[in-house]
């Protein structure tokens, strides 16, 4: 089920089913000279989307915006501070919680949110630490990337010139899923540089285009449809591992 | 164009043509028995995606979670606080006005959001009026049923029970773009009680099935449909005459 | 009553018959070449104070500072950041409602604070709506010239030039109270210009003396005088009726 | 000149002639069976309203709630959170020296304000010192029982039982100002307790009738009278000194 | 016992006999020409250490940075918002509050801590007194010079110039623990200047080389030696009535 | 160097050959059984401290508590809530960088800060990012076991059972530097289970003696002392690079 397609009493039958919630998380940043600014969000999205079809799963509206400081001298980039970003967090898990959500899986397409995001689970769990009491939930964070098998064969793919910034197989991805919305640029270099991450003028400075170590090029939707395959394979299996997790005790 | 379809080099090349941005904005909340859990927040981003098929304007991703706190007794709804928002859309303004959009125009979906959101206008402002320059933006609000027209239209169309919450106007609206999530219900009463707004559990024994004062069995995908053209052609419009406006002093 | 010139222990005595408390609320920001910088916390003030002496309401102090960034660039002018403001309101919100007071009724004398005081509302009731439980009080914002019939008389006395700041009618008000401050000056021009409100250096440069589409030169104390009049009507029988709303189910 | 019965035309006037600006500031808080809930503002508020007709200073609006947890369980106690006042401080004072003042004088009624008054200034020093510049103001707070001579007085007019809160001094002085509003009660014991100040319950099982080591049946409007005088004398010689303070360093 | 060099089988061990903790506090700040940057973390760092040695009680790690904000102008200061401080003094007394540890008792080594340390009290004391409840702890601010006798030795060791900053009692203290860091310079003028403190650049200004009306070449380690040896019975005398302390009411 | 037992002018003098500073960091948390509380800030403390003897380094004092609210249902357990965390951390840079310290190496001692500490770093450069100019700064972080080398030793030092709380390798750093203060416990089991980490009440449920995966029975303070010979060159090293890393543009 799609969350918003969805009425208020449609949610309430399902949580008699299952308490577990998908929620697609990324960013909206710039993604090289041919990547679509909204990838990191379209693609825990698309995969998401994908699964709901193939599965009695439950997602949730896509959290498009997150921790992208660094690309916001390139244009069209939207960041929310990680502060903010800790602070939003905080209240969609609150109030899915509310709800009796207790198993919230946030499927996520920015690995610059991975640092945040896991800080907002901990600011969310210290606040029953401190009460001393139970949160009520369990959250986890899975990155569309580490799910079962897609890394792999995102590198037999793209053995060389994956890198880690508009790789080749988000826009893959993306180009699968919106095919009218393909781009095309001459790299160069072919291979973007690598380096750190820093402030915004910095990133500029050292990744002109806005790639980092990826050759985006070797790009296809026919690739990006293999990877959404097998990454809503390994979606429907996480969810369904961890919606049927225990707490530790018995007596709780 | 779509932000999220585009790269960041078309980004730089349009803010060679215009300054200006829209950003849907809505809520992701209850919507009576039939509505979507989604309406407040899919209704600003079908007008606005609507509307840039037919004029030159760019539309950013949708704001899709809100001011929802009243609503959260009834599962589905996801709230920020007030104050959360309010950071949010500072970071997606100081965002977007980095770039140099300097007229950031926000179709809003969602009545509920209105105070939160010009509190957030002016937390902005005040940046600057503190420190004594000028802001860079100018920042305006605009609910879609206030485009030209549109509430008359609304109000032709359903001359009782349109009330204020679950509406048939917005309910049509979603009927129209998304045919294929239509609900229906029998309403008990027809026409929903009205009422003061206050925690969610006052709200859910004011409210008992969500709607405030509507009647959304009048609404259809054809209203839904007139609603949207009237609306594109006012957002235009209004987008148009919002990067035409001068600032006060020539010499600034 | 007024609550600063009250004991504890007359307040605790009071509270046996009722549970309703009003609160002055305003702003201290510029009005104008004639308007006195206190002018929007005086007129609530001067309101509820006259209304003590006719009725058995409880008055507390006046929240004498508000939403006034955009007024910054007039001397005098003191403003509250809007997150700062929503925070102190409710810190007086939970002050009262801990003593027992579950009907805070706000007399507002400033446009500007409306958006941020409902803001603060719902921040307050949303700390209920994420517990899943009652807040224990209800708010509710007033503006003194919305008390039953003050506005239509104000359009009477001012039919033309009455504007949105620096009005005839909130100067009638601290004249009636405050006669020997009552300033004169030439008005150039005799109607003030209107327009959008923005941050501060942008409102000078739009509104050179203060002023928004007013004719302060119209006021006199005798009008202010019949304001107040209606105004403390009105505002005794809003105050009785919030007093004697009841809540939504009886079995609560 | 009292701010807010003045234009801000004439507080630009001032401004060429002093850019001092005196902020009375005290709290609404229980003040023992007598003691009026406005007494720490009002005692402030009395005393410069007093020295303004005496001498040419500025008297700003009063700042009249503040760090009063300790006394919520006494009905009619508004209290602030102290990070909550320590940004209203900063707003007003930012407000303040953006107009040009940079000798801002509070003058304090409330002992348990102290301890927040002066983290706040601290906070304001700190976003210059982190920027390494200046901050463009001098802050200064005094209570107004240490005004030259007026402590000793007290302690001659008093010799047993002033105490700490609710002490004679402060009531006098309002007994002075508001001869209207003078209470009576039998204390028992005569001489409140003493002891620490922790949370409300805590202070309330303490000091059962509020008062901490006083006897305000000492209190007379004529002692009062004797006290305002001669913190008027203070509050002059002390405003005028610290307008003529110079900076350290002629060339900055 | 010191916590750090303690399992948490230990302290659970230590909580069966004593619920009080002793926190050493300071500042890591500028102190003159030979003053160490760490003097006044490592003052009460010092005696409690010492004391641990002489009785049961339990020291927790020192909290090494605190309210700098004048010094950072001198190299290797660290400073604190006071906002920041707040909320990491709250955590710490949320922790230690959890395990059972009723009576914290804050060792404070820098005069400059301690406005900001009382309003992060307050604020802790605050959220039980809006809930209307227990606090369930008492907490105390002690300077290490205010333990019994010590400050009246200091000025018995040096009756001129012994300051307010960079005094040769606290620089005696660290010259007797760490022998191997001490300095010397030709002090100029003598005893230094005195005065207001407010931003870095200010305070840099009026106080040349960091100290503060002392002359810190009177310091020997001898004299630290009897300083600490004071403060070590003082500190653990107040430990110890502080533990015995009881709540107002048996009944509780 | 030391840098709280130098002076401000030593530091001065430092900062002209290098502006490179070392902070370690920690947490206060249970380290199980036999683990001191202090393990994971003495661990980089240790290593700085040793490495600061063999080579020119400038060490800063400790930041001994972190994000351990997992453990807070342990005794002895001191945590900072991510939000707290990440504003100390902002406020030690912003002190350190107005020094003139561009290079910011955090040597880290608790896996469950990196997150944390990651969104504190992204949050600092954000400040620049937004108001698009250059941070002035490099922050580094780096965990003691990620030093060359270290993990290697430490895995071929404990095959098994080293797991990831309360490891023998940890426990052994501490052992070699505080021998009087080796702990001995019976563990049962030897190697402690795995799992997630959510609250306090969950992780006390999971991790009976607070151990994961770790059999510290292992450690020793001889293979304490080769781990920290191995870190401390790795550190140097890892300074030396870092303070010769340039900035990406040399126009800059």
């Amino acid at each position: 089920m799609l969350l918003h397609l969805s009425t208020w009493a449609e949610i309430e039958a399902y949580l008699k089913r299952s308490t577990t919630v998908v929620v697609p998380i990324g960013s909206n940043e710039q993604h090289g000279p041919t990547g679509l600014l909204g990838t990191d969000w379209l693609c825990p999205e698309i995969i998401a989307h994908e699964a709901h079809k193939a599965g009695d799963i439950l997602v949730a509206p896509t959290f498009n915006v997150g921790m992208a400081q660094h690309h916001l001298d390139f244009p069209g980039t939207i960041a929310l501070r990680p502060s903010t970003f800790m602070l939003a967090i905080g209240d969609w898990v609150r109030s899915l919680a509310h709800h009796g959500f207790d198993r919230i899986f946030f499927l996520n397409g920015h690995g610059g949110n991975v640092a945040t995001i896991e800080a907002a689970f901990s600011e969310l769990y210290a606040d029953a630490s401190y009460r001393g009491g139970k949160s009520g939930f369990a959250l986890r964070l899975k990155n569309w990337w580490d799910l079962q098998g897609v890394q792999k064969l995102a590198y037999q793919q793209f053995p060389t010139g994956h890198g880690s910034h508009a790789t080749p197989s988000e826009i893959a991805v993306t180009q699968w899923a919106y095919p009218d919305a393909i781009k095309t640029a001459n790299y160069a270099p072919q291979i973007a540089p690598t380096g750190p991450i820093r402030e915004a003028s910095d990133f500029r400075a050292r990744y002109a285009d806005g790639r980092m170590g990826s050759n985006p090029a070797q790009a296809s939707p026919e690739k990006g449809g293999e990877l959404v395959k097998l990454a809503v394979q390994g979606l429907l299996e996480e969810v369904r591992a961890f919606g049927a997790e225990r707490a530790p005790l018995a007596a709780e």
